[in-house]
């Protein structure tokens, strides 16, 4: 399967001038698997001629295979590698603006001394006023302790910055949120607590992310306990509500209930246990949690972390015990967030009648998606090459929008399920499919229709400092 | 003294319509003062006008007694009362800006998911690739706790954001440099030290901004031990740079080598002490420092923090003891960060033959500035509605982007000293007279000049992480 635009590369050659040697070159590019997609000149001289050729390719290695062919090609050298990826985040992503000019005295006057000593003063009187004369009412920290990158692991605060600033511009993007990456030097819980809590006066709202198990549920439990805005580690919850959202629409086909079905949750990290909790706030039948050494159970405490055995008393009901084979056995639905190829045809076909299966391991899903659909009424993936696919991209720029836009205190979960349901809501019941049950990112009705319902929420729930609706414009 | 912009008030009135109801309220406005900017009608109704009335006041108090003044008028009601400042500052003076696009898939998967891996693991393998690949190279935290906000004292964190934003649009307009504005919770310094040092691995630059002294130094010195990256309290070395710079171009007119001089330096704050030691650093003669207690003096350990006890070690050579009046005699300079109007005529008039006043106290000066150009050959002050302004505004761009131009590890001694002497050069000597010594905050050739001082002195100091020099382009 291809991702696409990630291994792009520019080979910069200085190759002897004289004729058959592009020929050569292109032949060799060819024969191990490049795929040309530009060729340009940098300088020609009488003698030698220097080129830019842009080649895909599958991935690093592959990468690597193609520059080292090309260097054994007699009469080239090459020069310098980029690839188009490094070359878009050379200076890295985001930057700051004025939104005042600065360009006069007056100007200094009014957006610093002596002008801004009345704001001090009327912000000092009243420090709601923060929302209306600070960036506040409308800035989030993207805060990350670099623990756990996307499924690279532990790479720690500098090599989590392109993560976060990659958060940063889809939160500005997608809903105008003026968002600020903050990696932490230490992945201690007790640390990263303290450290938000220091900030907390200057943000509006906390997106925690990338922060490994059990951490996270330590460090968004507490900060939600002791700020008084919204607080939010998204690997959680931002995954679960576009799931509960996907299965609301996956349900809807599948002709089942909420109520009436048994879900299946194979990998008890921070989002299947945030999966898990969302579930069974929405109103689930049933769920059985599986982890690595099966199928979570009340009482059977070894190997079980704190949130683990709160999981295994809120599931597990019929007390099975075993493996993921024995857990799927008669379940409805079947969501991995686990890791690749773990599911057989064997397991699907054990599953109730029209089975609903999110196999959300990145990259390589838990099952193969063509294999699942074989067996699955509905199938969807954490990939964006499939139809379906469950990104938190999705929820995390809604869900913010509408908590800001009424300065909420926290994100209740009656603000997260509000989100879930006009997520799901986004796609008219008629345009439903197996192979349509959750928008696409580009979807421009998504951040909208979320973030009126998690204001609405936000007001209904008494969490709102602004108990009025926003207004959109266009845009 | 006119201080501007600061106090322009808009009221929006509504008013009877009938004859000679506006000539009522202009007349009433200009009776109490206020000088009328602009009229402009909101609205025109059969039997009302609303209008908006944007008037200059004195201050606050002036505003609000036009504002009483105007309610007492029969058939006039006051709606609204608004300001120039204010509304500048509604949602904040800063934005966050994405530098790639964002609108189709494939700009997804280059900024974030699953391009972005490819990022995360080159500066994994290789930490200091966080400067080529995020915005770590062009970014600056400014960072205070609100304890010492601009003259106003200590009004807490999030009265201080709006300080710290007006200083984060200067880094950007000034010198083209993403600063984000901190303010935090606590300010004790053990806090506030082990949360920059959190913060450090986001950013290429700490600047700390409006801390009390003594925390300011303890949290300065620590901050600069522990991090690899620069580290400056701008209320400390921002304004002696200023000063240094200053005092240089005053010297050439007063015909003396700043080895030959003594200057006294009233008021021993954050401020103070960091003109001492950046002149003793930079060889000048001799200095007598007095705070509110009299001169300090080695031995004399009463009323004394530990950094006046270092202050009192190197200066004073002579062992005066008394007041400010016994430190002035004789002296070449003042240099006051103290309180207003405590300079006498008879004071100046005992120190040597053209001495050099700078009043910088804000925002009444230590003397009033005409009386002190009468026995003075060169004032300077704080104010902007003076010649010869101190400003800060003219070091701190110059400084952090030179520091980020090579990636310093710190701002060194010899680092500062540069910026000071770039700064007093970019007014050529032709050019130099009694109210002029130091350049205008909109002069052009300030923040390149300082900042490729700055740049060589990291390189020859052996702090730089980049061993060449910028290249700068117009703009």
């Amino acid at each position: 399967m291809s991702i696409g635009v990630a291994y792009t590369v520019t080979v910069r050659c200085q190759i002897d001038n004289r004729p058959g040697m592009l020929g050569q070159l292109t032949t060799r590019i060819g024969e191990v698997g490049g795929d040309i997609g530009a060729i340009d000149i940098v300088r020609a001289e009488r003698s030698l001629l220097i080129r830019d050729l842009t080649v895909r390719v599958q991935d690093e290695v592959h990468g690597e295979s193609l520059v080292n062919a090309i260097r054994e090609i007699p009469g080239i050298d090459v020069l310098e590698v980029s690839d188009r990826v490094l070359q878009a985040h050379r200076g890295g992503k985001l930057t700051m603006q004025s939104r005042v000019p600065l360009k006069t005295r007056e100007d200094l006057s009014l957006a610093y001394t002596p002008g801004v000593a009345r704001v001090c003063r009327v912000i000092a009187d009243d420090l709601e006023k923060a929302f209306d004369f600070t960036w506040k009412a409308n800035s989030v920290a993207v805060v990350s302790d670099g623990s756990a990158i996307l499924g690279l692991g532990n790479l720690g605060p500098e090599a989590a910055m392109p993560v976060m600033e990659g958060k940063a511009i889809l939160f500005k993007e997608l809903a105008n949120i003026d968002a600020v990456p903050i990696c932490l030097r230490s992945q201690k819980p007790e640390v990263i607590v303290q450290t938000v809590e220091q900030l907390a006066p200057t943000f509006g709202g906390i997106n925690l992310e990338d922060i490994a198990a059990p951490a996270c549920f330590t460090v968004e439990g507490r900060l939600q306990e002791s700020l008084d805005i919204p607080v939010m580690h998204d690997d959680q919850h931002g995954t679960a509500i576009v799931v509960l959202a996907a299965l609301r629409n996956a349900l809807i086909l599948a002709g089942k209930r909420l109520a009436d079905v048994r879900a299946v949750v194979n990998g008890v990290g921070a989002a299947g246990t945030a999966i898990i909790r969302t579930l069974l706030e929405a109103g689930i039948g049933e769920i059985t949690a599986v982890d690595r050494f099966g199928i979570l159970r009340e009482g059977d405490y070894q190997q079980q972390s704190t949130m683990q055995r709160i999981v295994a008393s809120q599931t597990n009901r019929d007390r099975r015990r075993g493996g993921l084979d024995v857990a799927l056995h008669g379940a409805d639905v079947f969501i991995g967030v686990s890791r690749g190829n773990i599911l057989t045809p064997a397991m699907v076909q054990s599953m109730n009648a029209d089975p609903i299966i999110f196999a959300l391991a990145n990259p390589v899903p838990e099952g193969d998606p063509d294999m699942l659909r074989q067996y699955a009424r509905v199938v969807a993936t954490g990939r964006s090459d499939q139809p379906n696919q469950i990104n938190n991209v999705l929820s995390f720029p809604g869900i913010f929008r509408g908590a800001l836009d009424v300065s909420a205190r926290q994100i209740s979960s009656a603000m997260r399920l509000a989100a879930a349901e006009a997520l799901a809501s986004a796609i008219p019941p008629e345009e439903l499919s197996e192979e349509y049950i959750i928008p696409s990112v580009f979807n421009r009705l998504v951040v909208p229709t979320i973030a009126n319902a998690v204001a609405q929420a936000a007001i209904d729930d008494g969490v709102a400092r602004v108990n009025r609706m926003p207004v959109r414009g266009g845009d």
